[in-house]
């Protein structure tokens, strides 16, 4: 019988052995399935609904292709985030640092200069702000659109690129209506990176790089560094260039500028002839750890993102403090609150010398007025004006970046120290001035401590330009809409696939 | 026969499945074994060869004890390691920023100030260095020893803390010959850290913090902020104090500073009452990533090391760089040149706003001494003074602190953009001086472009200097080791344990 049992027990455990490998073995092949579906999910080319011409400008129709994309860059619309210095809360910045006003004086930074929101607003923003005038003051040229629309590349090749940067930003108000979008990053046919502003491509080939070696990684931050970048209008026909011939640091760019004699205007104050630094987000981030441990500017400010079981970049692009978990958790294992504080520290720093800085550069450039109406000489003033030009160009590098130095808080702190001494340098000359043309020291400043004292300070008639803008608004963006809104239907071609 | 032969394979299936679990079970018992023998390993205390008294000092003898430790503390002997700026290369500071000799008139650092050697080496330099003297000039109090040797705790308890500081440096030469080791940071018994340093703990306490209730990973810092910190010699006394009541920031320093009108000398050349900062490393530390990721000191200066089975604390206190393997690289992944490459970015960036402050500094002393001389007024000078000793203190901060700013490099440019603008701002207001006394500017500055020039500008008689240096090594110093080796035999009382 014992034996008997025992031969019984045997085929049971056989079946016990076929019944435990067969579930483990139907598991196993589960989870295979279900990471190869995700797989495949992430790398499928979604069924266009459209064939897209070369250059589509409205966002609405990739849309159409790539729902859950486009839903997310329509995020950009939302400007509720705040942090203590990022975000999309729209600050007015002349407001909270009044000395802007006096370091832009004849320039027209120091009409209005806000916090940019999210790029859904570009071309709404460039209309209403008041650098760009209204109807009797209108010194902007087309160039300035460049960085706004999706209608720009499409514009360029119907134009052509001299052709349009030699016109009036005025010029081209009912052709560019559609926001930063889809196809200024993307190939319509196979949805890889492209660039389609000229002046990066033709920056780089003076490098002596082509743009077509660069990886898809790099990719993921030249398509922002088309627009992020320090740039400047070459005279006479507003060519938009980059200045990056002799390097990418402010040092490098100075020498550019200093060598073809370039200024952007001359200071109605100080005579200072002057260089205005238009955001060089990419070149500061390439000197910081972030750019040097091969992360993208899309890794922070579009990571990736997962909508049912589908993974996507997330096309709300936006400070990564807004979004820590997706961006900044990736790789560092901090809490949240931690990462932020980290982010905010850095930025407290940068912005003690920045407004160093600034007060230093302000105060120079009212002493320097103030010295010329004393009788200082060219001669006496020419090495003055040229630290002055000096300090506010490396001021200006740094804050005119984004993110308050954050993407390379040495570099900035060390641009910014170079600035603070070129400024307190020529201060101490201006009251050399002074002492030699009798003028009792330390001068009086004027009261500048507003926005308003500022831009009264400064000649501005800021109820004129407000008046005209919004007659500008009331009467000529109306027309440009009504003549983009007739032609949209007609303007491009599709070709329906259903 | 087929029944049969099922049957048959069936017992033999039975014994491969058995055979196969049991080498599984095998292994796995092998490695669980391996990983317990390790963390024993790890643990363990070793069996000691001698019971320690509360103070000993010879670290030959906790040696005997504590072998691999020990051999690793000797290796601080080596001073091969050099890199771009760290290491123990001993640099000649003031042959390599003469500015500094200029900044230090007056005070015995303008006389020697070499790069740091290993703690092996800390009684031997102590007694070298041109600013403690010989027999003509011999101006430290006893409190230059506190960092130096095992032997002060020893003393302290012998004659009391006061007492100790209150004495003048010759007088403890016989006394204080084991260099910086062992009994500074353990206890003989536990082997647990231990502060012997009176003044740590004095400072904390009076920032409400028993140092009782430190962690063990607060204390593999703490126990390094024994010395690695900025101090001062109270007066009269030269009672040894750090001046933290205000706060860690060179700024709160600053202030606690000026609040009891202290200065660590007078400058002769500017009449500068002026402050000597003492690398504030630990502070400096406290305001970057890695002590806000909560690593310690010990972490990257002292990492574990495996010899053997055997895990331990590598008391080879070095440069991180010249261990990256063992002590950056268990946190970051890349390779060792590229974290050097990362390190020494940092640095450039640092040294290059040190620099430039530095020669402000030293330019300012020099104009200020001219401004005298021009019959300029204590109340012109009085605000001037105020700046170079304010710019001088925040150069400080940062350039004597250990590391080139690496230990918090945006802190180290933060507060040396603030010392350039004081520099600055104080150049600025000389060449006003010298415009209202008819002196012509700018004002010839005389060459002191190498070390010999500054200190022979300084009025320094260094031929003076090192003789008498020479006497005191050749006579002094051998009757001071003489006396110490008598004594020590019968200096301690050990228990033998076999």
């Amino acid at each position: 019988m014992s034996e008997n049992s025992t031969k019984k027990m045997k085929p049971w455990v056989y079946w016990l052995l076929f019944a435990i490998t067969f579930i483990v073995v139907f598991i196993i092949g589960m989870l295979t399935a279900s990471i190869m579906e995700r797989r495949t999910e992430t790398v499928a080319r979604v069924d266009l609904v459209r064939n897209l011409p070369e250059y589509e400008p409205r966002n609405e129709v990739w849309g159409e292709n790539f729902p859950r994309q486009y839903e997310s860059y329509l995020k950009t619309l939302d400007t509720s985030f705040r942090s203590p210095y990022m975000g999309s809360a729209h600050i007015d910045y002349l407001e909270e640092y009044p000395e802007l006003v006096v370091m832009w004086a004849g320039y027209a930074f120091s009409r209005e200069y806000n916090q940019g929101r999210g790029h859904a607003y570009a071309v709404t923003d460039v209309r209403n702000i008041l650098r760009t005038g209204g109807i009797e003051w209108s010194p902007q040229p087309a160039t300035c659109w460049t960085c706004k629309s999706t209608d720009v590349p499409r514009l360029m090749k119907k134009v052509g690129v001299a052709e349009f940067y030699s016109k009036k930003f005025t010029d081209f108000g009912s052709e560019v209506v559609n926001p930063i979008g889809c196809q200024d990053c993307h190939d319509p046919k196979t949805m890889n990176l492209r660039i389609t502003r000229p002046a990066l491509t033709e920056a780089l080939s003076r490098r002596g790089f082509d743009i077509k070696n660069a990886t898809h990684q790099e990719m993921r931050s030249l398509v922002c560094a088309q627009c992020h970048v320090e740039y400047y209008f070459q005279k006479p026909t507003n060519y938009l260039t980059f200045p990056w011939d002799k390097g990418f640091s402010a040092e490098e760019m100075e020498a550019y500028y200093d060598e073809m004699n370039y200024y952007d205007w001359i200071h109605p104050l100080s005579k200072a002839k002057m260089l205005k630094a238009q955001h060089p987000d990419y070149e500061l981030y390439m000197t910081g750890i972030h750019a040097q441990r091969g992360v993208a500017c899309a890794d922070c400010h579009m990571p990736y993102k997962v909508e049912g079981g589908s993974k996507f970049t997330d096309h709300h692009v936006r400070s990564p403090l807004a979004n820590i978990a997706n961006s900044c958790q990736v790789c560092h294992r901090e809490s949240e609150k931690q990462l932020m504080e980290d982010v905010v520290s850095r930025q407290n720093k940068v912005m003690e010398l920045r407004r160093l800085a600034e007060k230093s550069i302000a105060a120079a450039h009212i002493e320097a007025q103030k010295a010329w109406e004393a009788g200082a000489t060219e001669q006496e003033m020419e090495p003055i004006l040229k630290l002055i030009r000096s300090a506010q160009w490396r001021w200006d590098w740094v804050a005119a970046a984004n993110g308050v130095g954050f993407h390379a808080p040495v570099e900035a702190l060390r641009i910014l120290g170079t600035s603070i001494q070129r400024a307190e340098q020529a201060r101490g000359m201006l009251q050399v001035v002074f002492v030699r043309h009798n003028v009792p020291i330390p001068v009086k400043l004027p009261d500048v401590s507003t926005k308003e004292l500022a831009q009264k300070y400064i000649g501005l008639d800021m109820d004129k330009a407000r008046k005209d803008k919004e007659n500008f608004l009331r009467t000529v963006v109306p027309e440009w809409d009504r003549i983009a809104k007739e032609r949209q239907g007609t303007l491009m071609k599709y070709e329906y696939k259903r």
